[in-house]
């Protein structure tokens, strides 16, 4: 099935439009978790860091899979433990598609056409070596930079048909310098004047316009920040076929008021993306202590959800 | 010492400005070398050519070691393997540096300031989990994109300020597409006109003003693409104190002419990235076959650093 019918169909079975971001921090991990894995890896701090993160995320996926649609691990937060902790991405990954999550790969990847290629086989296709051709992260989805234009985007758009996958390209991101390149008042190749995000925006609608499934979206997904909700709502209007990833609810600023006009009549177009406040949300709870962290990101979940279904009116 | 005094050390010992690009692609290495990396692991096709990429990029650097300065894995290559990719990208950064290469990580990171934060101590810095403060990747400069702005960047410079490394911000790619959002003619928040990669240009030159080395070049450069000369004429002119990392010699289309205009008076000032060039050289000579491919790529090393000459004047 198409990747957004696939979304789509996940976000109507279960109503919600949150996606639960997995960026541990090892430091905020429960500390019986820690201690285990470190018990485990006495003489490999890397690897009981991989180990912690890997028991602490299968916890969290546990406790909201049958909440939301989809889950984002950010692999830089993996990436910095090396390759225990890409191996921590990578049970990530298996373990949230086994209990029927969608996934999406937050990378940010890209580059030139053929090292793009690479990268979409990593991440949404299949490597060939030798006489096999064999998946690697295989997630439903990955988050891919703009800054090269389309021959870095071609690869992507290609892996993503043959293996039903999709991808977000960045449009307006959520952190405060976002408008330093993104908001530059330019005219475009097509003689318009628009700030540059906008003919990101243009570009990411159109280079979407021949693959689109059967609920009208496309399987190029656009990053749109919570924290620029009147861009939000331009970009909305500008590109209807796509979704849009709108991170930065809670910790970044974003509010559920803020994030409204990123979606269509009816409720959907979008994905919220919440992190911290769901995955440490015992931190701020009176009601949960450490060891219900679990709980605590379910509680958390079932709170968002209901803030989130304004959105579908 | 400084990033950019070592790089130029490097460069006036070896009288060299060529980066040899790592960039394996596994149907193009030696049958021999193939061959015994899948008979070592027999049943894993990605160990297998994890180990195929190791034996034949260390076999390229002991050709190359004495002759260039720097050599540049690009990440995507080996990440499309999965684990065993990424274990072949850290002994082949681990075995330049024994070899006393400077190591660019072409990865072309980015997020925002508490993601990047994470990329950045993965490959320039070191990461702390539990009581251990420990490098991962441990590269002497990587490459970033610039489309998320100032907060994505001030990771890295932190990073290359306490570890004395370096790292290199898109300007203007080498790829066809390049122009899609680098050329739009804007206005910037300085109130200046000029295309986007100009901007970029002037931020990255400004960004690094305050952390310049003793040659005086700062520890963030710029990438810039050998297929767009005029553009680098003109980011020369406006960037004088940034290291130029330029790639797309060669494949790509750009000539040892092209190039010229990156450099400072005197030689100085980038770096010219080939890759396939090098390293697959065996592939269209008459003289060496493919069990002499480390012996082609030094012929081809030695002749594009004498074509590179032109530029010290």
């Amino acid at each position: 099935m198409h990747f957004s019918d696939r979304l789509i169909t996940a976000i109507e079975t279960k109503k919600s439009v949150l996606c639960v971001g997995l960026d541990p921090r090892l430091d905020r991990i429960p500390a019986a978790i820690r201690e285990q894995a470190r018990a485990k890896f006495p003489g490999d701090v890397l690897a009981a860091a991989g180990e912690a993160i890997t028991v602490f995320n299968r916890a969290i996926i546990d406790a909201v899979s049958e909440l939301v649609p989809i889950v984002k691990p950010q692999i830089a937060f993996y990436e910095q433990y090396g390759l225990a902790g890409l191996q921590a991405f990578v049970d990530t990954l298996r373990y949230a598609k086994s209990k029927g999550l969608l996934t999406i790969a937050d990378a940010k990847r890209n580059d030139i056409a053929s090292t793009a290629e690479a990268y979409a086989n990593a991440f949404l296709g299949a490597v060939t070596a030798f006489d096999e051709t064999v998946p690697v992260f295989d997630a439903d989805s990955v988050t891919v930079t703009p800054y090269l234009g389309w021959d870095g985007i071609k690869p992507f758009l290609a892996a993503a048909r043959t293996y039903e996958k999709g991808f977000f390209v960045l449009v307006k991101t959520s952190n405060v310098s976002s408008g330093d390149f993104q908001d530059i008042d330019g005219v475009n190749a097509d003689g318009q004047r628009m700030p540059v995000f906008e003919t990101v925006g243009h570009l990411v609608e159109s280079w979407g316009a021949d693959d689109v499934g059967e609920h009208g979206y496309s399987c190029i997904g656009a990053v749109v920040g919570a924290t620029f909700p009147e861009q939000g709502k331009r970009l909305r209007a500008i590109m209807p076929q796509t979704i849009f990833l709108v991170p930065g609810l809670g910790a970044q600023g974003g509010t559920v008021d803020m994030v409204k006009g990123c979606f269509n009549p009816g409720g959907l177009g979008a994905i919220v993306n919440s992190s911290r406040d769901v995955t440490f949300a015992w931190e701020k709870s009176d009601k949960y202590g450490e060891t219900n962290f679990a709980d605590a990101a379910r509680m958390k979940v079932t709170e968002l959800n209901q803030q989130l279904r304004v959105v579908f009116g």
